[in-house]
Order: C-alpha cells, then sequence, then structure tokens
C-alpha cells in the first residue's frame, strides 16, 4: 500500500483527514494510508524543523517499511534521501517531484511563504539539478502557519504573486509549500483561464507521478542513497 | 485513449507490434493506440529525420487530437514542443521524460549509439535543464539501425558501456534510445543484481508517467507552447 | 556563391526583394542569391512553424548544395542543425550566431516579440551553450506578424524594451527576430548615441561573420553534424 | 569560546582527545572546547547518519549557546544551516568551508571514501554554489569506517587518489573527511613536494578559517537562516 | 609580516593611513604594513586601470617577497593571480575572497558603483565560481572617485541600493568596492538592525581570512598558479 | 587599416615575419599591419606575463588608435578589455573569438600547452560564458616555448592529444596557443580526413571573424567597457 506521509505533528489528526481527503476527492478508488508523526513539528519553516521532522520519521520506520511506495507531503522533503537509504521502495519528494514535472512543462517560478523562501527554494533547485529552469520565485506575505489555518487573504495574495510570476516569464507555476493543497484547484483553474499557464500544487503532482511509478521504480542502493 | 506515437514509417507494422506487446507486458488492462507515420523516416538518428518525423507527425494531428495524452516513443524527442502547441493534452517525450524521473533517483548517465551520442545528449541535458546531473555519456559501438534489427553482441556491448558510466559514478542509468526495450528488462536485472544501480528504459519509463498524469497536467499555452 | 536562406513562403516576392536590398546596401559589391520557401509557413513565431520551415527547406537541398555557405535568415534558426547534416559547407543561423557575436561584445539581452520569447530565448541560449551571457529577455507588446508588416508603434516599443534592457545591465542589446531589419538602423545609432550600446541586427551580423569565415571553415561530419 | 562540534558519539572519548591534540599541536595557545554527542550515530557516511547526528547536535543547543563560534568536524556538514538557524554566533562546517578556501586555491579536486562519494560530492559543490570549480571526485577503496580506524593501506591508497585527481587538472586537493587528520601533515607535505599542488585536511582549514572571523562575522537571520 | 596592498598611487599618503587606522581600529595588536605604488592609476573603476596597477605592483616584487601573505585591497583583486605565480606565501584577492566567505552565508547581491558594474561583478563571480550564488546585483549612481572623496549623498545611496538587494532576496550584501570602508560599520549596523542581514565589506573580510590562513596556506605553483 | 598585434617582444622581428607571412598566404590581398612589443615579454605563459604584455600593448596606444581593427595574436586575450575601454574600434582576442566560433560548429575540446593549462582554459571558458561548452581540454607535454621554436615532435604530440580529445567527445577541436599556427594546416587535414572533425587554429581564425566584422561592429562604451 501507498503511504502519504505527513512530517508533522498531527495533534488533532486535522492533517491526516484533510489530506485523505483530497487525494480521494482526486482519485476516488485509491486506497492508501496517511502517516502522521507521533513526535516532531507542527509544520515545517526551516532547516530545523526539518531535521526534527526527520528524526520523527526515523522512528516510524517499521510501519514505513510495509508501505509500497511513499509521497513526503512537504516541499521542503524532509527525510528524502534519508528514507531512500532506508527503503527498498521508491520515495518521492513534493518538492523534488514537483520541480521535475515543472520542467516538463516548461521554465518555471516558484510561489510561496516565508522569509527564507528565495534561499531555500534556489538551494533546492540547485541540489535537484534544475536550477537553470527556475525563472523566479515570488514570495507571498502569509507564513506557512497562516496558510495551514487557511488565513483570510491567502487566496488573493497567492493569486498576485501568481500574476508576478507569468510577468517575470515563467511558463508554469510551481506552489512551494503543499498547505496550498486547499486553494489549488480554484487558484489553478482561474489562473488558467485567464492566462493558460498551469499551476502545479505539489502534494497532488507528486501522488500522480508515485502511483504509477511505484511498480517498476527502484531507487539504486549506491549513490545517494547507498547507506548500506 | 492514450496514443503511443511512433514516429518512424512502419512498414511492415513491425514496431506497432514490438511496442503494444512490450507496454501490455507491463500494464495489462491499459487499453492504449499506438500510432506510426505514414511518411517519414524509418529510424532517428540525426536531426533531419527527427524534423522529418515530425512532419510526418503533424500530418497525423486530426488523428492525435482525439488522444487523451501522448507519448512520443523516440529518445530524441521529436515533435514534443510541435505537438504541445497544437494539441490541449499533455504530450511526454521519451527523452525529456526519462532525463528528469531519472534525476528523480540521483545523478545519471546515458547509455545509447551514434557518433553523434555526446553532443546530442549534452545539448538534450542542456535544453531541458539538467545538465548538471548528467555524469557522463558512454557510447556503444553499434548503430540506431543496429539496435532496431536486435544485432548480435548488442546485450554484451551495452552491458559494457553500463559498467563504464558505473565507474564514473553515476546513480542511474539511462538507456539513450527507445530501440532497447527488447534488451532492457534482462539488463536492467543484472544490473541491479550486481550494482543496485537502476537501469530505466525510456518508453516504459515516459509511459508509465503519462498514463497517471493525464487527467490533470495541462501545458500551458504560452512560452514554449503558445503557438496559437 | 553564399545563399541567404529566408525560410518562410513568400508569396509576393516581397521578403526577398527587401533581404536583398538590405544586405546589398550595406555590402554593395557582394554576389549572392536570396532562397524562399515554395512550402511552408509565412512567419515563423513557433515549433510548429518552425519544423514545417525546415520541411521545406530541405526540399531544396539540391539548390542548396550549390552554396557556398548558406545563412538562415530567422533568429529562431530553423534547419540549422539539419543543413549542417546535409550540406558541406558552412550553415549559420541567425539566432545562434548573432548570440555568440554579442557574447564577443559582453553581456547581453534579447529584445524581441512574441508570448513565448523568455522559453524561447532562455532555451535557445543553454542549447547553443551562452546561457551564462545572458543578462536579461524584454518583449515588446507587438507579434512577429506586426513586425513584418511594419506596424505602427514598433520602433517606439522596441526602443523602450532596449532600455529596460539597458536597465537590466546588459552592454549589448540583440534584437530578436530578423524582421527589425527595417528600425535596426536607426535604432542601433540612436541607441548608441545615447548609451553607447551596441545593439546587433541578427541577419547582417550574420551575414558578415559568414562571408568571411566560408573560404576555411568545415563543420565536422561527426557530432551535431553527423547525419552520414 | 569556540566550540569545535565532532556531531558523533565518542563512546571511549578518543575523538575528542584526537581533535584537541591535533588543533592544539597546529595552535598551541588556543583556548577551545571539543563537543561529541551523548546520543548519535559513531560515524557519518549517508544522510541517515547525518540527520541522526544532527539531531544529537540539537540537544546540546544549550550547551552550544554558550559558544563564541561552532566549527563542524565532519565534511557532511551535518546541521550546518539547523544550527544557523539557532545560534547568534557563525557556524563553519568543514564541507561548506574548504570547498569555498580550495576554490580561493583555483579548480578543485576532492578525494574521500564512500560508494556515494561521487553523488554527494556533486550534490554538496551544487549546493554550496561552487560547482564549476570542482574539476573530479576520486574515491579511496578504504570505507569511512576503515579510515577512522585508521586502517593499513590508507596512506597508499589516498596518496595514489591524490595523483589521479592531480592527473585530471585539479590545482588544489580537498580531502573530503575529517578522518584524514592523521595522515594530512605527511600527504600534505609529500605531494606538495613532488607536485606543488596544496592538498587541504578540512578541519585545520576550517578551524583557521572560524578562529580569525568570529569577532565580526554575522549570519544573516533571514533567509537560509531566518527560521525565527 | 603580512602586507596590506593598496594597489594605487597614493600621492599624500592619504590611503595608507587610512587603511591602517581601519585594520588597527578592528585588530589592535596586528603588526602589518601598507604598501601603495610609486607608479600607476589613483583609482580603479576599469580593466586598464586594474593593469597599469598591477604593473606598478610587480616592481615592487623586492619588497613584496617579504610579506608572510598579502591582502590586495581593492575589490578588481589587481595582480591576484599575477602575484601568486610570484610569490610563495598566500595572495588574497578582496573581491575573490569576499565573494567567497558571502557564499558561506548565503546567496548574495553586491553592491557597489561603477557603469560596468553588473558586467564586471558577473564575469568576476563566472571567474571565480560562485556564479550561482549571485542574486543581483545593485548599483549605486556615485562613481569610484566619489566613494573616495566621501562625497554627500553616499551613505544615503548606498543603503537604498542595499534594501533593493534585500528585496530581490540577498541573505548576505557585498560591498563591491573597498572604498566603503568609512561607511560600512555604520551601514553594516543598521541593516543589521532592521533586516537582520549582514553585510560584508571586504577590506576587513579580507584581512581577517588572511591573517589566520597564512601560517599554514600555500599556493600551488601549477595550475593558475604555475609560472615557473 | 587592420592591426594584428602580436602581445610580445619580437626581438630579431621573426614574428612579425611569420604572422605577415601566413595571414597573406591566406588571404593574399589583404593590407594589414603586424605589431610587436618594443617591450614586454618573448613569450606568455602566465599571468604575469599576461599582464606584462599588456602594459607593453598600453604604450602603444596611439598606434593602435590609428586601426580600423584590432586582433590579438594571443590565445590568453592580453589586453582584450583594455583595448577594447581605449580603442573606438572593435578588438579581437584570439581565444575569445575562436572559442565562440567553435561553439558554433559543436561541443568544443581545447588541445594546447602548459601545467596551467586545465585552470586556465576553464577559467577563460566561465570568463566568456562558454563552460558548457567545454568537453574537455587535453595537454601536450611541450611548453609554450617548445612550440614557438618549432620542437621536434611537435606534431606528433599534438596530434595525440586531439585523439584524446575526439575520444572525449569534441566536436571540434581548437588549439590552445596561436603559436601551434606553423603546423595546424596539416594537422586540421589529417584530423579531417581521419575523423572529419575540424581544427581551428586561433589565429586566422579570428582574422576571419574580425576582418569581415570590422566595417559595422562596435564595442559598446558602458559593461565592461566603459572606463570612460
Amino acid at each position: 500500500m501507498m503511504v502519504i506521509l505527513d512530517p508533522i505533528k498531527d495533534e488533532r489528526g486535522i492533517f491526516e483527514k484533510e489530506v485523505r481527503g483530497y487525494i480521494s476527492a482526486h482519485y476516488p478508488g485509491d486506497s492508501f494510508e496517511v502517516l502522521t508523526l507521533k513526535k516532531g513539528p507542527t509544520s515545517i519553516g526551516n532547516f530545523t524543523q526539518k531535521t526534527l521532522a526527520c528524526s520523527g520519521v526515523l522512528e516510524l520506520l517499521d510501519e514505513l517499511k510495509k508501505a509500497s511506495a511513499v509521497v513526503i507531503n512537504c516541499f521542503a522533503d524532509p527525510c528524502l534521501f534519508e528514507l531512500r537509504e532506508n527503503l527498498d521502495v521508491p520515495v518521492f519528494g513534493a518538492g523534488e517531484t514537483t520541480m521535475h514535472m515543472a520542467s516538463l512543462l516548461g521554465e518555471f517560478s516558484v510561489v510561496g511563504p516565508g522569509d527564507n523562501l528565495i534561499s531555500w527554494t534556489r538551494m533546492q533547485a540547485r541540489e535537484y539539478g534544475v536550477f537553470d529552469k527556475l525563472v523566479s520565485v515570488r514570495r507571498i506575505e502569509i507564513p506557512v502557519e497562516g496558510i495551514l489555518k487557511g488565513e483570510g487573504g491567502l487566496y488573493a495574495e497567492t493569486k498576485r504573486a501568481c500574476r508576478e510570476a507569468i510577468e517575470d516569464g515563467a511558463d508554469v507555476i510551481v506552489l512551494g509549500c503543499t498547505g496550498f493543497a486547499g486553494i489549488a484547484e480554484k487558484l489553478s483553474r482561474e489562473i488558467w483561464d485567464e492566462f493558460k499557464i498551469p499551476v502545479l500544487e505539489p502534494l497532488l503532482t507528486t501522488y500522480a507521478v508515485a502511483r504509477s511509478l511505484q511498480p517498476f521504480l527502484k531507487h539504486g542502493k549506491r549513490g545517494l542513497f547507498s547507506g548500506r
């Protein structure tokens, strides 16, 4: 069974439910599991939280080893390489997967939250090897926590940033946080109608890639993933 | 219905049959169509043949417009951007898609045929934005035509080139021609058993991505694909 | 004899005449031929038209084989690699040649038409290996067809875009369409007078390079140009 | 006081003693502290160990907050960005710092252990922005654990790899593991005498940079390090 | 003894005095020498002045050979490679060293004077291998000479440019001229207080690196520095 | 009149005569001047000699100001940017021009002399913006001085290095020193006959570009060349 890993502590079981509903709405027949952390941060907005999230994930290895594939539901891709080292099944990070899928559609811009968005996105793009496809990074003035809480004004602010990215020359827009899932469908439709520019929501994009590739894709046990 | 486009003239209907059998063996329940050219080259080993192939493809636009997605079964990706301009459905080139999927697995090397392999692969990698992930390009001493004919020695020669690529430091190997489909399964298994390095056969990789993403992926009508 | 290839259908013989006059005005004694297509698009603003243009060009191979060198009069460089594969004489694309000549003068920006200008220029710059010299791409709000028709406002709009490019830090400006030939001389003079920044018109630049290099330059028959 | 952080569990107190002796031999008067982990891996050869090491480091934050600067004694730079987010003093990773110092001396090659050395080094070089200075990566056939144990043959094997790197064109060699400290002085002297090529041992290089810059260098609280 | 080389003609002994005071204020106990040119330009704002400065420097080789290390007090790094070829001690250019130190702190922008600032900085960043870390270049509207004379408005204008760089996404700002030493302390403090972004003044940064590394760093006599 | 600048001291008038004969043999009717230095090094194999050569060149400014264009006859391009700052006519460096012309023909390798060849060529390729087109650098075991003296074995050794470059995948070979002029014609013919790979001799290539472009090419007075 495929596992969607929500690498945060989900105290009231909210995120698990949301993720389950979101994926099921798009892939009704699919059977999958949503895992959240017993121990870890409640959102991921910096490297410290990313590492603490990964520590929490590594405590779930026994459960994860039953998965047929893992999707990491966070644009920062916590534990991406660590899980590849420990599992024999393919592991897909929402950030890495979506940046590569966006590259299939053209030159891309990332729209997202956080003071550190520009640096972090540039580093991710270099790390993943797609730096030359990155047209620009456009920041919204609402923090990660605000996105998760569905703060008022999120839709308008995100749309404004998308327009800037389009002005910069982007062929495709990547939403740089999986917290945008709630507004992605409407945003994607409106941006498409006005500009004919696709907007990629990272969780759905990554899930779609993963569900199809899991039967035959293997990560090598050398190279990045050679820990054994 | 999804269309696998084999962008060569298939005089005796051989390739169509092979492609159909190959995909069905991996995805038994799938329903798809295989299109070959009425007019065009019988193999694609240079830019002239690539362009002539695309001219032939453009004459099939009416049929292609009925597709729900298109997979181009050639590593050179003939007509990739042209089809995107003319169709409202996603179009996946075997070269571009496989290079990006390989990038998800690590630093990659390309193994393939042709005097022009190194130049062409470097140019493709730059064009697709993954140049920094390309560890090396290793050439086999058998031409494209020899691959399509299943020439003796192909397996051994390809395996030798894979070993060189692994020596160069590749985490994953990309077969740089869809003609390798016949030997890919055995090669992939043996390289995996010996080195734990995945070998990606481009047609299967691309088909797998396409079949999953087709429900929701749209190419923008601006940027590269804005011809209208 | 050198051939200037205008890779579009020139129904009323207008473009041939314009090209002939333009080059002769700058190189009065020169003897050259201007070829246009019998079959093909009437302008080139996307990949489909580029490929159709190349198909038309490949039907002229017999005539082109008599050339001592070929200049392709279109910034998109249709048939550049294809002609190199089929001819024993040097072939110069207006886009590739001008971007490299601009690189000799400094960091450059491209000014041109088309919704797809930014993507296409970025891809060309990557393909040709000069991505790191590209400072910016600035779009004019007039389409290719408008340029070819000499639409009112073209001069002012292009000058505005040049000013933006200079503000971005360009040492030299490349006009990203050979249709600018009509306004290039005035524009180039005025931008020079005001900013001391050169503006390169691609046809003249490429012709100048080609006429001199043709006696001794050979394209290799391996690598990109090894189709035989 | 400056802290040298040895981000591994040092069960018998061996590493702490070695590090202390090594630095004191080169900077006799210096006063510094060596911290090792209470909980964590005993060596760092993959991403999982790197993350577990960082988790262990984050439990030492109270002690680290008393430091005037932190040097991370591991080429993989575990906890580099995480510590920057949590401390107000400069944090220097042995990998990042040494790659940048090597860049000051010319084009560099990395010599080190591990099946994943090539991938990991390429990723680090891209992440740190010095990919274009990396001439080659040369692997020794002895694992990290063998280095830490001072395995026989380490010196000869490392020298062989250095010769390969010099053949590749390196102006300077970076030892890609802080475990080389024991053989670095002799190796560095012999390579210098024979080739006039410097060999950088990462711990000493990084300590030297850190001890001098600590009085005035501050990491920004935005960008990569903006977690608050 | 360490030498700070001010590679300009210092007719009234002003710069020597300023440099001496500036460094002594930060490193009170330090003993060092400041060398200026007997023959050469009085400021360095282009390549010609840079070369003439280096010619003047090469006449001081006998004096420079007594140095234990050399710091070149100019962001353009005149004579950097030439001195490395002629001296057995480490040579640090203010531009190269500061760009690499900035890279240790994050993605950086350069703020400085001169019509040629953007080109020159891009070329330096490519030459030094840190092009991918360069977020933007922001120009002040006061020429080098104005900076050296302490022209009115310099502080406000530089601060304005710093704000633009921060808006572009810089994690750290590099002042692209050693003439900013006079305003750097205040500027650095105010930018830090407002944005928590470090501002690096190149002379102080480079001196700090050099004073610590001189005991053990050697430049190779091959590669860039192999003139003998 | 066009000036070919041989930026070395030519004590016995040998080089001037050789250059004159070489160019006249290829362009019999051409009228041009060959300038050598009154003061300067007798060969250019490092940065110090490059700078000293430029100092010598700058003393010839009065003579150079009469030129209609300048070709710098040295692959290291001494005084390239300095002359652009001081002259109103185009200036062509043999290294920069030939690398860009080679880029028009495909992916290129450089074959040349000198311990510092790899570093220097990488730096030039980055500086000129064509790093991504550089396939490899292959060194001959004969120093610059040996080339200038026509040392025995030069032909065989250079041909060996060309074969290595072709093995590396080069589409075109650039001879990385203008001292190869004496053997270039035979070498170029033989490599062409055997491999169909062009070999570019930098002086002839650059002269050919310059003689044609001089009527209309202007360097901007801003950007790199804005010293006034």
